[in-house]
């Protein structure tokens, strides 16, 4: 549980699945209707296509909470994470949430951090501090507990004053360029949720550009965290796109560069194999339609050595080493650019996904 | 070498990869120029990200080609499979096309087939016949040789007459029904390439129906061989979606459940895991706006066995004995549907692609 003692201002994001959990239905709900002062949060049960049970669930948890906390029930946000399908165990849940309220403290950020572990095999946590006022976060996901999803949670506070719209507004900047930049297997939760904390205990209102640049490097430090503790992953990704045609254009071949298995598999082997970088990137769709790439114009590079350019390949040989592969593609036909980080994939990806048994 | 004796009529379809293989913008620029009259195939190098050189080499090979069949070169498509950025050995390709050329026959279809192969475990091709005519066809593909793309190669003859505007009809109906809808890893390659060649020596034309109802099943079996054979598999899935809101919704539902790295481990360990189909589907996206989907209106089903329906899970649990998953989605809001074939997702599918090093 995480709850602003001061009265908070928040935003949100959530996944943009069609399939949406029970506890992101009550929790956008609550959104719309008042500010959120606290969150709840378990793991191990996502709450997902589990019908009116689910719902009710859901909000009797929310209310049992604010209860707790003397807070009206849409003044709480419910995420869940785990299996799809499974319903809440909702006798255990109502009965231990006074222990669990009992046990916060000033302090207890870190406690969150492990508290929503699932296969993470480490807590993930972030702080920034601006000109008065401090950014701090948690973070879970992308090891996969039960055989259900790269599920990712995060909530994120600060001391820091700010509007309900400026806290959307900033929110939907920061996780544009970090959260929804990362990918282990491509596939989309239907329970993650992002939320943002603001209470303005600092006092004096620092700069909104020094907010941002703060919140933008706690969610890029939990992203990369999350990343790096990617399920069976041996190494991250890290790509970068310039020189697109546009945004849109440098995100998509990013992203289709990032979702590759064959690219994903070649740095797992470690295998300089650029052919299959340049073939994803071609592939890439943006708005519905090709990209725009020319590759005679072109330049591919990994760890910084060119290995094709000019139409034609070079003779280049990569340093594989190291645990982070750069891949660096430059366009060479406007001034978009994006990043993207990914991981390889493994055996022990297809192992903990596929040898589970429900 | 595949060649038509009798004056032929051709379509090609090719793929949409902005990087394209030199064999590929050659065959497009013969195909504008000329009815095609012969093909000629090299596995090993895919001739692709190859510059000036790669395209004098597919030219040379075209031209070396007609010459010894007595034809123009822009009568002949080159198609290759192979790795990316390699040069191709053309000394040895002109020095040998005169052996293959003088080892033609009427009855060498399935030299061909095993002519094309690459890390394919088993030829694939196919024959179907209509009111007085055949139609037969050859592929490669879902193999990985090289460390390249799950590259298809398909070449469909028959002696039914057609004109060029007809072939290029039937040839594309369906491709989109059969290669169009099989996935073994979701990349895509910059080489794949399907040729339909018809020469109207049957004589007596049939009905259109026909003909397209024997090519339709022609290139559906190769489509399930590519599959079947695909890299490091140990089943195939068949995903149907039915009742969508439009055919468009449809095939961008079954291809997101056939792409999705959980529900292909989760084959591969024989896990009824529907909730990574249900999310899946709802992060399906069809011309750039979310799909359709009301969970409480949706029936998802495993080899006939109802898992999910009316918002919530059933009690139901599946066969998942066999070589064959079927996943029958039902969105229950319109009247779109489409198939799609994928496979599981194996630890020796990675080990194939990562353990291979150039």
């Amino acid at each position: 549980v995480v709850r602003s003692i001061p009265r908070a201002v928040g935003a949100a994001m959530f996944t943009t699945n069609q399939v949406q959990a029970a506890p992101v239905l009550v929790s956008r709900e609550h959104l719309g209707a008042a500010q959120p002062q606290a969150i709840v949060m378990n793991s191990g049960v996502a709450n997902a296509a589990t019908g009116a049970r689910g719902r009710a669930d859901a909000v009797a948890v929310a209310a049992r909470t604010a209860a707790l906390l003397d807070l009206r029930p849409e003044e709480v946000l419910v995420l869940s994470t785990g299996l799809i399908g499974a319903p809440l165990p909702i006798g255990r849940i109502t009965e231990h949430l006074p222990v669990a309220v009992a046990a916060m403290t000033d302090t207890g950020g870190l406690d969150v951090a492990e508290a929503i572990m699932t296969t993470d095999t480490r807590p993930k946590h972030a702080t920034a501090a601006g000109a008065g006022f401090t950014v701090g976060g948690v973070a879970k996901g992308s090891g996969m507990i039960h055989p259900a999803l790269a599920t990712m949670l995060a909530v994120v506070t600060t001391d820091h004053a700010l509007t309900p719209e400026q806290a959307a507004d900033h929110l939907h900047a920061a996780v544009g360029r970090s959260f929804n930049r990362i990918t282990v297997d491509g596939d989309q939760s239907t329970n993650d949720a992002v939320v943002l904390l603001a209470n303005g205990a600092a006092g004096a209102p620092a700069g909104e550009g020094d907010f941002r640049r703060a919140l933008q490097q706690v969610c890029d430090d939990l992203a990369r965290q999350i990343v790096a503790d990617g399920e069976g992953a041996t190494l991250i990704i890290e790509i970068r796109v310039t020189h697109a045609a546009s945004e849109a254009d440098a995100i998509a071949v990013a992203g289709s560069i990032a979702t590759s298995n064959l690219v994903k598999t070649a740095a797992f082997g470690r295998d300089p194999n650029w052919g299959r970088v340049l073939a994803a990137a071609g592939a890439a769709v943006s708005d519905g339609r090709p990209v725009k790439l020319d590759v005679d114009l072109a330049e591919l590079r990994f760890n910084d050595t060119l290995l094709f350019g000019s139409g034609a390949p070079t003779a280049g040989t990569p340093d594989m080493g190291g645990n982070v592969l750069r891949i660096d593609l430059d366009l060479g036909v406007g001034d978009g650019a994006a990043g993207y980080l990914s991981t390889d994939l493994t055996g022990d990806y297809v192992r903990i996904n596929a040898d589970y048994t429900t």
